[in-house]
């Protein structure tokens, strides 16, 4: 695949501040990071911008909004405030992304948990309209239901997407979260141009942590080049974001893992 | 919910034999039992049948048979020889329904093993036909697609079903499964009366094992009550299996796990 547009998403270097994983994109001819919330904190949005273009590096995305579901009203809005902050943070560092993760239904019915979401995107679209950022939908694989998210699957965040009819949400085509799915490739083209987000692991079998065990690219079973051939072919033209969450390499040494990463990215045949 | 309609899954007193599973259903009032091969290899076939007729249980059905998918031809069709012995096992117990795992894809793509599934199917549906003996596709949950099923949605075991046309051919319904999709309840009612098996068991945040975590019926998150209904509207009119696979469980009291067990379920209320 394309050099050009690869994106590291920098939990993939979990032990790295924001600053060493911009050193590290540079080493490795990375030209694109997706930003976690929480590293952008320790370092300042405005320090991060200025650091991004003096590196050259695009921002694909910033991880992460959502979690829109809670047990009151009042703390829905807290959840919503704290999107809109993080739509001001994404637009401070030039991500044109916010990836939403939606959230598990904190003791509602899952049917309520969803219409929470819903409710929660509409309530801080006209911010990221305003802000010009996307929204993007992350389904999340169905065992992560009861942590992080009531919306499973790629059909259930198109059928979200659409509701809003607006070209500033979309969908995440996370490989690791949908490519169980039998429907994947149709959910894929009917997404089309509204996904927002394409996001590279591997899937091994799970051993323990459901969170932090996906596979390097090429260690599972994962057909990435494969979905990466639909996601392009729908019209997707942003940056494929290497996302391995993996305690295992968090744990070794980080170069070696980038390396490992752009290596396998290369290797994918190239769609099309 | 009806008591009349209860089975007990034995696996979920793993640690009990058939002969003791048997005893503690006559203990808790529970009139059916679906039965596990290994435990009826161990008593045997026609002392089984004998000890149900005496014991006045009825069989719901017999795990497990599927795993088609594997590398070679031969060694698909030895899966299949198994499959073919499964369902003679199953008439020889009066269990109605053969449940069949589908199986992981063992190095196949996700595609080629789905046809290797089909192809499974068509080839023991004869003999399945000619025993009385229903075959019924179970969907597992996305987790396992790695380890056990390919088939990972309730849609997905529809549309494979209606490919046969055959009244010998059904799907499960497992909540455990199945409760994390969008779409659940629009494909039970798909499903109408070719729902072949109910089975019951809950979701807490899984911890560790992906095989043996259930939760017991009302200590999880899942709408048994709620799926229970769409299930029985749908026009399924069969036992409700009680299959909570729980390690802690099998270390403790095995009497208490059934005695829990039909608390639980007796209180879900009765759908329609």
């Amino acid at each position: 695949m394309d050099r050009a547009r690869l994106s590291l998403n920098q939990y993939t270097v979990k032990p790295w501040s924001l600053r060493e994983a911009i050193d590290g994109c540079v080493r490795h001819g990375i030209p694109a990071m997706a930003v976690w919330r929480d590293k952008l904190a320790e370092h300042g949005a405005a320090a991060a911008a200025r650091d991004f273009r003096t590196a050259g590096l695009r921002v694909s995305s910033l991880c992460r909004g959502g979690f829109f579901p809670a047990p009151s009203a009042a703390e829905r809005q807290v959840r919503i405030e704290d999107n809109l902050r993080a739509i001001d943070e994404a637009a401070s560092i030039g991500a044109p992304v916010l990836v939403l993760v939606p959230g598990p239904a904190e003791g509602a019915s899952l049917a309520d948990a969803r219409a929470m979401i819903a409710a929660g995107i509409e309530a801080i679209l006209p911010h990221a309209q305003a802000a010009g950022v996307r929204l993007a939908i992350e389904p999340l694989h169905p065992m992560m239901i009861a942590e992080r998210s009531v919306i499973t699957s790629l059909g259930e965040a198109n059928d979200l997407c659409v509701r809003f009819g607006s070209p500033h949400v979309g969908v995440v085509a996370d490989v690791y979260h949908i490519f169980w799915d039998y429907r994947v490739e149709a959910e894929i083209a009917r997404a089309g141009t509204s996904i927002a987000g394409f996001h590279l692991s591997d899937w091994r079998t799970p051993s323990g942590d459901l969170t932090s065990d996906r596979a390097m690219l090429g260690d599972g079973c994962i057909d990435i080049a494969g979905l990466a051939s639909a996601v392009y072919a729908a019209g997707f033209n942003g940056d494929a974001e290497i996302e391995v969450l993996n305690a295992r390499l968090w744990a070794g040494d980080q170069d070696a893992t980038l390396r490992t990463a752009v290596e396998r990215y290369l290797a994918i045949p190239s769609p099309g």
